[in-house]
């Protein structure tokens, strides 16, 4: 049974501090992974998933690259499940991304790299799916059922399960359990403080049809993953991008109709992403600033200030919140349900 | 100077065929760094860019993953250049593509993964640029001077390029030469057959805000490119996605005023775009069908058909046209300069 007016998706934004602590109840599980990578002398993982989950891979790229230093890619799932390609997975290890674990060619990639000698590792929200039974290994998300078509606390989980997982191949698993645990104190704080703000907001982008989503680095992840909640709940035309690229064309679309949401956050990339603010502002859009250094941004239409975390890495946790919270509103203030966006159901079996 | 009413930007898309073949006279170098490349024992091509240069490294993860059957992956800038990360290069190859050689954050990419032991390659249309001077081989795009500030044929020829050095790799140069000839050909015959039914098509898109561009497998760098040239010279809010991630949430965004364009070539990919593109008409949206399997699209309202090619790696050089035409056409349609889009510069220098 679903409640009515969005309040699936409100309860399981909601219930993210939650479903956080309950991943890092798996601890153990993750750090035996974890070593299993760093004993088979891993260095390149390939992550696999569509939407959401394709969009933790982003975030994914980063963990890997800046705790173990590894090459972490999302990989081509056409390349080898449908072209059949032949390229030499020995070394590597494979992450398969899905929340439903029934996702098809992430189960067929998954089953295929398995045959051809990668490690497998199945990171989904059911241990007992198909995905976790082709795998080796199976990482629970344990972030409890979800309902609402939107992922929310799936996704959260996903990003907070590779910080870990990249942690426990870095060595360094008993701090980011710590930084992740307080973490988890602060978006429990920081929903019920921003909510009023962000719909607020939402309400005068009642009428608005396209917007660009811009980040950069371990934010690019959290600027796509806002995208595709506006996509899919307010039927809005967002384009993730990172900073540089709005520069190179996309930025002659802008117009005062055509707003730019800047996730601004405190790391060595922030220079870029207050640039290309600075760009997006000059064409008159309207420019919503959001992360954990929106304050930096000039000439913000709107400032949605995001809490510092412990270690920069994790600030797309808090940064994914107000996006979360703003398409829910938005959806709202447009008259439509964001529980059912028109024409998708939970799992996606297209191939 | 610039010739008035977009004539610069057609120029430049019919030079297109010549392009191709001025490429084909710098076979000798394509086919050294190819067998440097496998002398080394190259298992990883990492390729950096920016906007068309980054939608041709889409491509280049197929063309080196069919071809030699390595992994090519459009790295993290952002993780090297800005956080950086000490990920290993040493068994890398890197290709840093930009039509000018001069974007900073290429450059800065390309002499930091030189000092890491990676070897590396600049792919520019400027052999006396920074890029060019900063890595250890340098393989000239032979484009000819491109004064539209939207990519063109500096765009087929990175495309081609990638497959030719592919096919070095590979060991197969030679076809892969007799092969690029042979589609330079059909170029010169598609663009003026199809240019007037192009020109009609985007007459009707006068009024369209949005739209998705889908595209999978080499496919999807064309989708990438389309989605661009629509944004840059035509302000209008295009995205691209792969078909299955069309299915992952974007296609509940779609109305009967969100057209899509499907990009629909044959390939074992096939019939996953066929299956987005029917999920996409169903909710009322326009459909333009193009690829060489454009027919195929089940109730699409437009259809672009565009030649096979002797081999279906190469039907991207095909597939670009139509877009960039398009693209054109609904520029001057809607009132706008293809030639000069506002607020771009040929030479994009932001960081």
């Amino acid at each position: 049974m679903s409640l009515p007016n969005g309040a699936q998706l409100l309860s399981e934004i909601r219930e993210q501090p939650w479903a956080l602590r309950r991943l890092l109840d798996h601890f153990g599980e993750y750090d035996r992974v974890g070593r299993v990578l760093r004993e088979r002398g891993t260095t390149t993982v390939r992550m696999v998933g569509h939407g959401s989950s394709d969009n933790a891979a982003s975030y994914g790229v980063y963990a890997f690259g800046l705790l173990p230093r590894w090459t972490a890619l999302r990989d081509s799932i056409t390349l080898g499940v449908y072209y059949d390609s032949d390229v030499d997975l020995s070394g590597s290890a494979v992450l398969g991304l899905s929340q439903s674990g029934q996702t098809p060619d992430v189960v067929a990639y998954v089953e295929r790299a398995r045959a051809r000698g990668a490690f497998t590792i199945a990171l989904t929200n059911d241990p007992q799916s198909e995905l976790a039974t082709v795998a080796q290994a199976v990482l629970p998300l344990a972030a409890g059922p979800e309902r609402a078509i939107a992922a929310t606390k799936t996704y959260l989980n996903q990003v907070a399960a590779l910080a870990l997982l990249a942690a426990c191949a870095a060595g360094k698993a008993a701090e980011m359990a710590a930084d992740l645990r307080a973490v988890s104190e602060q978006v429990e704080a920081f929903i019920p403080a921003v909510q009023p703000r962000v719909s607020e907001v939402a309400n005068a982008f009642a009428y608005v049809g396209r917007m660009f989503v811009v980040g950069r680095g371990v934010e690019f992840a959290t600027a796509r993953e806002i995208a595709l909640k506006l996509l899919e709940t307010c039927r809005v035309a967002a384009d993730s991008l990172t900073a540089t690229d709005l520069a190179h064309g996309p930025v002659a679309a802008l117009d005062p109709l055509f707003p730019v949401w800047a996730i601004a956050s405190h790391d060595d990339a922030l220079a870029a992403v207050l640039e290309a603010a600075e760009r997006a502002g000059a064409t008159g859009a309207t420019l919503v600033a959001s992360g954990t250094a929106a304050d930096q941004v000039v000439g913000a239409d709107y400032v949605l200030p995001v809490p510092q975390p412990r270690s920069p890495l994790l600030a797309p946790l808090l940064s994914a919140v107000p996006g979360q919270l703003f398409a829910w509103a938005l959806a709202r203030a447009k008259g439509l349900d964001p529980d059912h966006p028109a024409g998708l159901s939970k799992v996606t079996l297209a191939s």
